[in-house]
């Protein structure tokens, strides 16, 4: 089976001259964040996640987890030695806050260091993932008394973090949630269960802290009586070290199309007195405290496309070389299959597509930054705030989606090996169907891209966003390296998205037009916005006069297959919307 | 879980209506298939299917399959029950020679009825499918003998049969096969191994009849010299009762992504003093009779794709009316997710790429039985014939690429229990994967349609395809149950088959340029056709005067779905073969 190794020139390139990380560094005050230390820290990561994570994912996968007496979970074999190495030595701290251990490096610095665990380990990569997400929401929200408390350890690595919000009754529409919150002198008792929580129970370290989203007994009824929780697994003592074990416990372990070796656990929470929790941020108000947390985990879910893309590209890459089947055109004797054009055309569009959907996730992150920077002026984090709200639904639901295409052509360019789990082919592809669920199914994506970031926002986001693509476009624009005929072609697809931008906003008003529209908007807006990042990063490559090699001659190579072969697809989106609901909506309900 | 109910009026409707099921059983003399006679066997087929086959389906999946010592392989609980009641209802014996026992009725007639097998349960499914392969080929190309040997019992479904091609470096590409066969006596002997071999050993039959590809001692290199020779596992005696073992084993079952329960086998011939094989048509000769089986097989592997599709568009519109989450435009309180217009939008894509399949399917089967008419002139004979050849690609590939989607879209309208494998949505994902692959990738039948029957055929089969789609075309087409612009995007759609027709035909000798753009030629095609369907299967509901109610109207709203949502996707490929392969092979091999 093929090792995994990071395309680290690829993601410092993406990083360094599609995102502009190095701008973003200077702008926001990271003066340390320097090329060579990018460039520093990717090796290493790489050298972590192809030696140390990558070798427990086919046994992981074969494993799974499993729920001993004791409420406890053990994890596949190497697991919980991956963990501690990585918390040891500082991956699990990168983009924190140095007052509480952290390195104070961006958060898009992580992003692509992230990349490599899920491309590794896609299912032992959750764990980090979570976790990062809760420091981030008691990071916003918790009481400087809960944060000593509590962050030193999670940032440290030491003890991992949790998002408790669905329950059985309670998904995409959190507004009926029923697990209660009972205040009891400076803390809470709390009782419910919750479902689909992620290493919500596990082996890997000595504590876990999950944030769990409750009602208060007087709470308004909806999403305006909702509370934000930290319910540790061991209470911390007076000292901070563990203290009593709390009466909250995983119950269920699901049984997964993929991702078999992350414990996605039914937990209880106050079986017996109440678990014990802290209220994070105002009560009441745990739903906007969730959001912190919920929007950078929709973007590195939609990370987690690109990786699990990367992944079964480098598979399925090799194996075309290794396989050999019939006679190529203009080849003699038998060929590898990489050599017929029908296989060719599927790696091509499973390279570019992870390069368009890397580009696309290191510059949402970028933006946050931005948004997230202290020293920079409000109408300028505004303005970045506004690029990574509207980006963050094209990253969660494009790059989960090209990931179905791109694994599900892993397995094409196998053939019938493909179809065997020993390949490893499958795993890619049952792992990554997990993508466009969970964070927010990408129907939801695409109705938050509609409606919260386009309708409500009168469309000044995407405007502004067009803007940034507009020098890229038009008959003027001589310094492309594109032909006229592609250029063109690239054009008419803004020309697309201001189109279909036109009929979101005048159609605003219509929810069932919306609705029904959305999720090809999502697709039409991510694909023009990739295609952009496609075309900067040619155009830089072509630009780098230290480096006139092969590089440039290959990103100019996927772009144009990315404007060729992918670009087309936004015609079809536009059609269908300019179409509506009509089609959508005229069946009644008992005619299915 | 969901019941699997047979949509038995729609599918009377498509076979009818749509592929002209009637019109071709009175031309070709099935004077017994009267639409009364297939209504009453579809009826009674979908309650075999329903209540004896689908309660097999999850346990057999959960259960899998075993090879126990002494090469015995165990089927899940029911299936040899299952198996052995369809064989004694006669359902093995449907489209088959009344000489050797079978009923006479038409090949098209067996395809709904498999269609339900396949929706009931694919893994069991394959079983029948092979072995209606194998007596296929056996009673074009046999001997009298062997026939009168192994067909009655083959017929009855006493005896199943397979498939033998695959070896571990000959699968898409069979000139290299390497099995040998040494004439002794009146029979050979055959020593090699085969993989990938479906239901090569199983308990729900006493014998099993082995259609294996293998070559002579003297045989010329490559396709030229390979023979086809039935291998049974058990050799009949003189009385054709059961005899003598024969030397062949299954030797190890496949652990596969999905169809656990359908036995993959690697089979060895020849371990000790080689296995007897009868030859089956002449020497040198064998991948000709292979083709008759195959052809037909993609057919049904196409049919497959259509099962599978019904099957997880019932789950999944069941599960959308239980479901309650947030509020519906229009409605108060909770709703059930249906009311959701993007939930409804992937209803739609479901339901609505089924039934296009589905006429898609039923059509190319029926023109099967024109082809092979003996009371029709041969000109009609080979019209058919082309039409018959032409639309197996397009069967083969389209119906099991839509399959894809439609099964990822069942277990999207899950939501998060989609990726829950209790509930059973993720199986069909699972168990459709295989169908791009087997029966030859949908690679090699986008380089069929493209090369033998386009290429070859100076586009000629095309042209009299396009030429039955005309009159559904056109601004004279005043009977339109469409509106202009619906009429008009269908007209356009015709004229973008034309375009890349023309544009295959120009670059029909360049195959590096065929072979890259065959792919969005076979999906272009397939789109324009199963359109054409659907826009004949509205004409003929609007026009049947016995039935003025919810059908005509049901049928007309699918019909307007595919048009505004499915058919954009035409001028996608179209644009994407009008840029060949320049972005395609532009990449060195050693820069992937």
């Amino acid at each position: 089976m093929t090792e995994f190794r990071a395309p680290t020139r690829e993601m410092a390139f993406t990083l360094q001259q599609v995102a502009g990380f190095s701008e973003m560094a200077k702008a926001c005050g990271y003066e340390d964040a320097s090329e060579d230390v990018v460039a520093a820290i990717l090796e290493e990561a790489a050298r972590f996640a192809g030696s140390v994570i990558a070798p427990t994912n086919v046994t992981g996968d074969q494993t799974g987890v499993r729920l001993d007496s004791g409420y406890k979970v053990a994890t596949p074999a190497g697991f919980k030695e991956a963990y501690q190495q990585y918390a040891e030595s500082g991956w699990a701290s990168l983009q924190f806050d140095p007052e509480f251990g952290g390195q104070g490096l961006p958060f898009s610095l992580a992003i692509p260091v992230q990349e490599m665990w899920h491309a590794a380990n896609m299912a032992w990569g959750l764990c980090p993932l979570l976790s990062q997400g809760a420091v981030e929401a008691l990071s916003e929200n918790a009481s400087d008394v809960l944060k000593e408390q509590l962050l030193p350890k999670m940032i440290s690595g030491q003890w991992t973090g949790t998002m408790n919000l669905t329950e059985p009754q309670s998904g995409s529409d959190l507004s009926n949630i029923r697990t209660q919150a009972r205040p009891d002198g400076n803390a809470y008792r709390i009782k419910g269960q919750k479902i689909f929580i992620t290493w919500g129970e596990h082996d890997m370290a000595e504590n876990i802290i999950h944030l769990v989203l409750a009602r208060l007994p007087d709470a308004p009824p909806g999403v305006k009586g909702i509370s934000l929780f930290a319910v540790p697994k061991y209470l911390p003592d007076a000292s901070g070290e563990l203290g009593e074990r709390n009466d909250c416990h995983a119950v269920s372990l699901e049984h997964k199309l993929g991702i078999h070796a992350s414990p996605t656990c039914v937990m209880s929470y106050g079986d017996n007195e109440g678990a014990i929790g802290y209220l994070v941020g105002e009560e009441n108000r745990g739903l906007a405290c969730m959001f912190t947390m919920m929007n950078n985990a929709r973007l590195t879910v939609g990370l987690q496309g690109v990786s699990i893309s990367e992944r079964a590209y480098q598979q399925a890459r090799d194996y075309t070389f290794e396989r050999t089947q019939g006679t190529a055109p203009g080849e003699q004797g038998v060929s590898p299959i990489i050599k017929h054009p029908d296989v060719r055309r599927m790696l091509m569009i499973m390279k570019t597509l992870t390069e368009a959907a890397r580009g696309l996730a290191y510059t949402g992150c970028v933006a946050v930054d931005y948004a997230n920077a202290e020293n920079l002026p409000d109408e300028i984090k505004s303005r970045y705030t506004r690029r990574a709200n509207l980006l963050t639904p094209l990253v969660k639901g494009w790059c989960t989606e090209i990931a179905q295409e791109v694994t599900s052509l892993g397995i094409q360019c196998y053939g019938g090996m493909g179809f065997i789990e020993e390949t490893g082919a499958a795993q890619h592809y049952r792992d990554a169907r997990i993508l466009p669920i969970y964070e927010g199914t990408n129907g939801i994506q695409a109705l938050d891209l509609i409606g919260r970031k386009t309708i409500r926002d009168k469309g000044q986001a995407m405007a502004e966003l067009i803007d940034d693509i507009r020098p890229l476009t038009g008959p003027l624009q001589s310094s492309s390296v594109l032909t006229a005929e592609r250029q063109a072609r690239f054009d008419q697809a803004v020309a697309f998205l201001e189109d279909a931008t036109r009929i979101v906003l005048e159609r605003g008003d219509d929810d069932q037009f919306t609705g029904a529209v959305a999720f090809d908007y999502l697709m039409l807006s991510s694909i023009v916005t990739a295609g952009w990042l496609m075309l900067k990063a040619a155009t830089a490559a072509a630009n780098d006069q230290a480096d006139q090699s092969a590089f440039a001659a290959n990103k100019l190579a996927t772009t144009n297959f990315f404007i060729d072969h992918i670009l087309p697809r936004c015609s079809a989106h536009l059609s269908s919307m300019r179409s509506g609901d009509d089609a959508i909506m005229a069946l009644s309900e008992t005619d299915f």
